[in-house]
């Protein structure tokens, strides 16, 4: 009997949503940062939905700071809204636990939930505590409802070839605490989207060897990766880069002609963050092949 | 160390809410079957928020059909739409999982879950798959947005004492088989939000012994519960009808004026299921007490 251990996270979704009703609009569909909803021509503003999970022993150690947990798993969802230039608006949580959790530990992942809503001005609509069979691992699952200016909204599918490759920050090193303490680049986003210039955008959560393949395909584009341009978190190496995942920095497709406009009014909106050219986007089968980067269920 | 163990569902949802940013808006927080976001004058429908869950061993058996299961993960948020007067739309569907699941398993499950979204006219939006350590349970962590019409919302705080409780169908015997081939109450649920004379509504997923006296706390009424008028399923008693859960039918407050109405276009609607007074809402403080019913970190 195969496994999910036979195959990829991304062959399972592929053979998954094969099984169930999708929306008819396109835009609409799995597979982008968020799913879009049009409310109608009345309403100025997309709506966003996304959902997201931390599993205990897999997203974070037991042993970890419930709090920086509980930020974590409410940040990384903002990180995908800001990913289409967008906001975080309502929370649903669901925690499903072993009765044998301190009320404190459950307390404290909260402290730090409610400090991420209140970072990003979001709030708890709804959620729901259940229990898991002791022994079990403690899934953290949240969703959540965004909103983007219909003008604002960038996908990862948008792409075209000749495009210009960016990402913001450094990458590499998640697990030396980064993935427990980052920022989403709300602010960034809402400025890159709020450009002409940009032309496809993604945060970059499973590393940049899993993802830039994803905004490349999700484009019908190939690609060209300058590694050595690769901006380094201190002490990583490109191999870090390419594959820690978890940086939530932000990778954007950016049309040629206006990349040294964008370069050069970067540093002043953002004088503490680097924006690097990595690479371009190429017409599809040419360039380069990626392999690596976080697989959801490639670990033990 | 204080555990789950040691305290409610309920407490420690009220502890973890003071911990959080919630919605400015009364009808938006929790507490009700599902979240009511008002997205403003202009839209006819107000949007309808939920999240449910249910985890190996505790919601589910392992060697339980996976197709049943993700018909039931679907079905019980389809009822909590219902329950407001509302139907669903687009669902966010998060499967944590460890890597010895079998492929089958999760295409069986997803089968189910096609076939419930079909059912009820919903599509899915997105979603994930994750992993959980090997051992631990699997966890299905369903999220969704629907809609009600602006005057078809029916909240479960809005009863007021002397009004008339009813249910729908019958009570008790959800481990035998009920609890994963259940029918949301959809249907009558619009019929009956579409009626002046109702009051308040949720739908019976913990039993009635828990469920009435949260509707009568939501509403700062007491109630008036008359045991020996519970509509009982075939083979069960009246401990069953108020403790096994998952009946997943209709209860409703009723204006006593309106009640013998009610009663009478009912079996033209709907011949086969029953509809049945089971007592009434009091003035606060006045009245019985119930105990009992499922509580999600009651067991072992």
């Amino acid at each position: 009997m195969k496994t999910l251990r036979d195959i990829g996270e991304d062959a399972l979704i592929d053979r998954l949503i094969a099984l169930v009703p999708l929306p008819s609009a396109a835009a609409e569909g799995p597979g982008d940062d968020c799913a879009v909803v049009d409310p109608g021509p009345h309403s100025p503003t997309l709506l966003l939905l996304k959902t997201d999970a931390l599993a205990g022993g897999v997203h974070f150690l037991l042993d970890t700071d419930p709090e920086a947990v509980g930020w974590k798993s409410v940040a990384r969802v903002v990180s995908d809204f800001a990913a289409m230039g967008g906001k975080p608006e309502r929370f649903l949580i669901t925690v499903a636990l072993p009765v044998e959790t301190e009320i404190r530990w459950v307390e404290q992942l909260y402290q730090g939930i409610g400090r991420c809503l209140r970072a990003f001005g979001a709030v708890l609509a709804g959620g729901e505590t259940s229990r898991v069979p002791q022994g079990s691992a403690p899934v953290i699952s949240v969703a959540a409802t965004g909103s983007v200016a219909r003008e604002n909204l960038v996908l990862r599918s948008t792409g075209r070839p000749g495009d210009v490759l960016c990402v913001t920050g450094t990458l590499g090193g998640s697990l030396r605490g980064k993935h427990l303490d980052f920022t989403p680049r709300t602010r960034e986003a809402e400025w890159l989207a709020s450009r002409d210039s940009l032309t496809a955008m993604m945060d970059l959560s499973d590393g940049l060897a899993k993802d830039l393949p994803r905004l490349a395909a999700a484009s019908g584009c190939g690609f060209r990766l300058d590694t050595a341009a690769l901006p380094l978190t201190t002490g990583c190496a490109t191999t870090d880069a390419l594959n820690d995942g978890e940086d939530f920095e932000l990778l954007i497709a950016v049309r040629p002609e206006s990349v040294e406009t964008l370069l050069t009014e970067w540093p002043a909106a953002f004088p503490d963050l680097p924006l690097t050219v990595i690479g371009a986007l190429l017409p599809a089968g040419e360039g380069d092949h990626l392999t690596g980067g976080w697989d959801h269920f490639g670990g033990t």
